[in-house]
Order: structure tokens, then C-alpha cells, then sequence
């Protein structure tokens, strides 16, 4: 395809986020105000807070009460008692924990720091955490639903989070929802460049638009907490980011 | 910032690459048939691929004699004892072998497949192996000094390849190389949106970049090789992409 081209603008008209906001009619306005007329194939990122917070999952700390076990971990990795209450509450299990580490399964299947429970970006004073949405793949189906509806086009939605790796610093955006978008696209038996069949079998769609974005969005003050993306060709059924998970049984770093 | 924008521009004027080309002189002509004016910030993103053929880094396996060692590992992984051969040539050290997977320790530092050694890409008749650049951050940091020179400007350079990870299915970009550009971000005490310090540390940009710009080239028969990208904003001191790499004393997965 000639001049390929992949564009990303920050929808800036998105207000600060708070809970039982009509996230899908805020990010239609925004779309507007940024002078999008949506097109079939147009993708919306949208930043993981945002989503937890319109869906009402701040906690106030001091409810939390922590159990013997969120006690005992907390005092290993260092961390408060009451967070690591909420962090244990969220999770299938601890993958791996030392001091300022906890590494555990999210109840959704992410592999991931601290089940995605987060202090920055809620309030000042730090008495409250934010929790990953319930359910991050029907909270995207919902606002495509939505998106779809109000403009008549076909969108695709991603929901970002921010994630260490192992081997690697830094933390890169991860798709933790997706709606309308292929999250894993097969290249199994397309050709390469001089005709062989490719040997690398998936790429990882969701996850590199979810990175695409928050170059984007940045990390800090700036509140870009979504990112209309277009131009990324993708082909084949649209799957949830669920569809990323690696299973624990096939999985060497487990 | 308002209206924040990131375009991506695949930069299709480029021929398929041989040994010995120069690519700095072929990038530059791929920007100008692309109609791009270059401007300082602007960051060309190129496929370790087209940079490690033009290196010279494709090796005949019928030349390779596997060791012993190659032999037995080979058997295990069932892979060609050949590619085998050129793998643990490649690596310091190995990190997990299954059946069909070969995870090393590469001799710069990226834990990864197979030390990127690969058969795609190379010839039809699958023939040749293509090895990753010497020094990717040295091939970085002479495009750039080429590319800047050729235009006036300064350029950022990411060499990108595609890693699979733990726990996520798939493939995304992965910076090897960069020049111009902070590879690692620090937050550090910026004040987040409402005003607390960050505990995100650390962005991994130039992995950002790295998967933006595969979304451009894709992985298949295109031969999209070289990205133009412009409008990521990036603060702090450039720094190569070896700067990524965890210590291997602090990695919990090693």
C-alpha cells in the first residue's frame, strides 16, 4: 500500500473523569471538538483511569481492612497494608514478591504489578485507590456500542494500561480491553517479503496499538487520557484483549 | 498541549536491501520521494532486518558446522542444528528450552527468541540466516549522524524488531537500536493530574516508538522496512537502547 500512514490525535476535550460520567457521550463531545468526523476502522484508546473512574472504582483506603494474610505480604514488599488488601482482593495469585514488588494475576488473567491498583491520578492527598475496571473487554464492547451508535461508523475501541516486563525497564501501554479490533492477528502462512512462510505466528494488534497510544497520552499531568488513532489496517475478526492471555500451562516464566 | 498529534509515514520509496547497500543514503532518498520535509525531533524508525542485510549479517547455512553442544540443543528444541549453531554463537547464555522454543540471553543484553536469528526475509529458499546487527545502537547512531548530516536536522533513529513476551501471546515492536532519543523516560517526581508525585518511574519510549512504528511496517510481505514518525514529544538526554536492558541481578523472571 502506497504511503501507509498512521495518525494519533489526543482528544484534549475530555474533562477530568469522575464516577457515573457518561464516559462514551464525553468522548463523543471530545471527538467533536477535536474536529473528527469518524470514519469505519477509526480507533479510540482510552486510558485504563479514565474507564475505573467513571466506572466507580476508586476505594477509599481507610475502609479497607486487611486481613492477616495482606498484613503479612505487606510487611514483605513494603507497601500499605490496606493497598495490598485491595491488590490481594483483586488477584488470582502472587506470581512473585519482594520488597516494593508484587507481582501477582489479575482476576482478568493479566500478569501484571500490583493487579493494576493505583494511588496516582485519584486525589491529592492520596485516600484513594483505583481499582482496574471490572471487566475491561465489556467496558470496551460498551463504549463501541456507544461510539458506533452516535456517529454511524464502525469503531474500534482499545482500553490501556501501563506495564513493567520482566528483562526489560520501563513500562509500555498493554491493551487490558478491546472491542471491534483483531487483539492477536494471525500471520500464520502469509508470505514475507521474498515468499518464505512467515515463521512468526501472532502479533500482538491490541498491545501495539495500546503502546501507539500512550506515546500520545504521556505518563504525567497532562490528563490526554484518549487518542483517536486511524490509518492501522487491521484484518480478520475482532477479538478481545482477553484473547492476549498466554495460559499458565504453556507459559516458561510462570 | 493541545490537539497533541503523532503521525507515521511508511516510507515505501525504499528497494529491498542487499549487503553492502547504504542505507543511510537510501533512507534519506525514501524521505524525499515521501514528500516529507524532515524537522528537528523527527524520528525515523527502521526494521532490524533491512539493517542487518545491509551489514552483511545474513550467513549461509550450508558454511555452518554445528557443534556438539548445537547438536544436543538442537535435538531438544528441534530446530536445525545449523541455526542452533549460529543461536548460542549469538547469546551469553540460554534462558529457557522447550520443544520449539529457544530463549537466550543475546550477547548485547535482550533476552529473546532465538537471538533474533531468523530465516524470514532472507531468500526464498530459506538458504541464508539472518543475524541481528553487530551493534544495533552503533548502526542507530550512524544513521543518524548520516541522516542529520543530509538534512540539517536532528533526527531521533530506532532500530525496532519483533519480541514475543511472558504471559501476553504475540509479537510487538521492541527497540535494539536507538540514537537521538531518551530510550528510557523518567517520571520521577512529576506531579501527576492531581498533583501527587508519580510512582511510575520509568516509560520504556523507545519500545513505544518501536511498536508504533510496527503497526506501520507490519510483519508480512509489504516490505514496509522504515517508518518516518513525527509530534512524539521527548524531554531528557538521548540515551541507546541498550540503557532498556534490566540487570539481570534485579530481574525476578531470569
Amino acid at each position: 500500500m502506497a504511503g501507509a500512514r498512521v495518525s494519533l490525535t489526543a482528544l484534549d476535550g475530555l474533562p477530568l473523569i469522575k464516577a457515573g460520567d457518561d464516559l462514551a457521550s464525553l468522548l463523543a463531545e471530545a471527538l467533536r471538538c477535536a474536529g473528527i468526523a469518524p470514519a469505519n476502522g477509526d480507533i479510540v484508546v482510552v486510558a485504563q483511569k479514565i474507564v475505573s473512574k467513571a466506572e466507580g472504582r476508586a476505594v477509599a483506603l481507610a475502609d479497607v481492612k486487611p486481613s492477616p494474610r495482606a498484613l503479612a505480604v505487606a510487611a514483605d514488599v513494603r507497601k500499605d497494608p490496606r493497598l495490598v488488601e485491595l491488590i490481594l482482593a483483586e488477584s488470582n495469585e502472587i506470581i512473585r514478591q519482594a520488597p516494593d514488588v508484587l507481582i501477582v494475576e489479575h482476576r482478568r488473567g493479566f500478569v501484571m504489578a500490583n493487579a493494576g491498583v493505583d494511588q496516582s491520578n485519584v486525589d491529592a492527598d492520596g485516600a484513594h485507590a483505583l481499582l482496574l475496571p471490572v471487566d475491561a473487554d465489556a467496558s470496551a464492547a460498551t463504549l463501541k456500542a456507544r461510539l458506533d451508535r452516535a456517529f454511524g461508523v464502525d469503531f474500534g475501541i482499545v482500553i490501556n494500561d501501563s506495564f513493567g516486563r520482566p528483562w526489560r525497564k520501563g513500562v509500555v501501554g498493554v491493551a487490558i480491553g478491546a472491542a471491534g479490533v483483531p487483539a492477536l492477528v494471525s500471520m500464520v502462512g502469509r508470505p514475507d517479503l521474498v515468499g518464505r512462510k512467515m515463521r512468526v505466528t501472532e502479533v500482538a494488534f491490541a498491545d501495539e496499538l495500546a503502546a501507539a497510544a500512550s506515546l500520545v497520552m504521556g505518563q504525567s499531568d497532562e490528563g490526554r487520557a484518549a487518542v483517536h488513532l486511524r490509518g492501522a489496517r487491521h484484518e480478520g475478526a475482532a477479538s478481545a484483549a482477553a484473547t492476549l492471555l498466554r495460559p499458565k500451562e504453556t507459559d516458561l516464566f510462570r
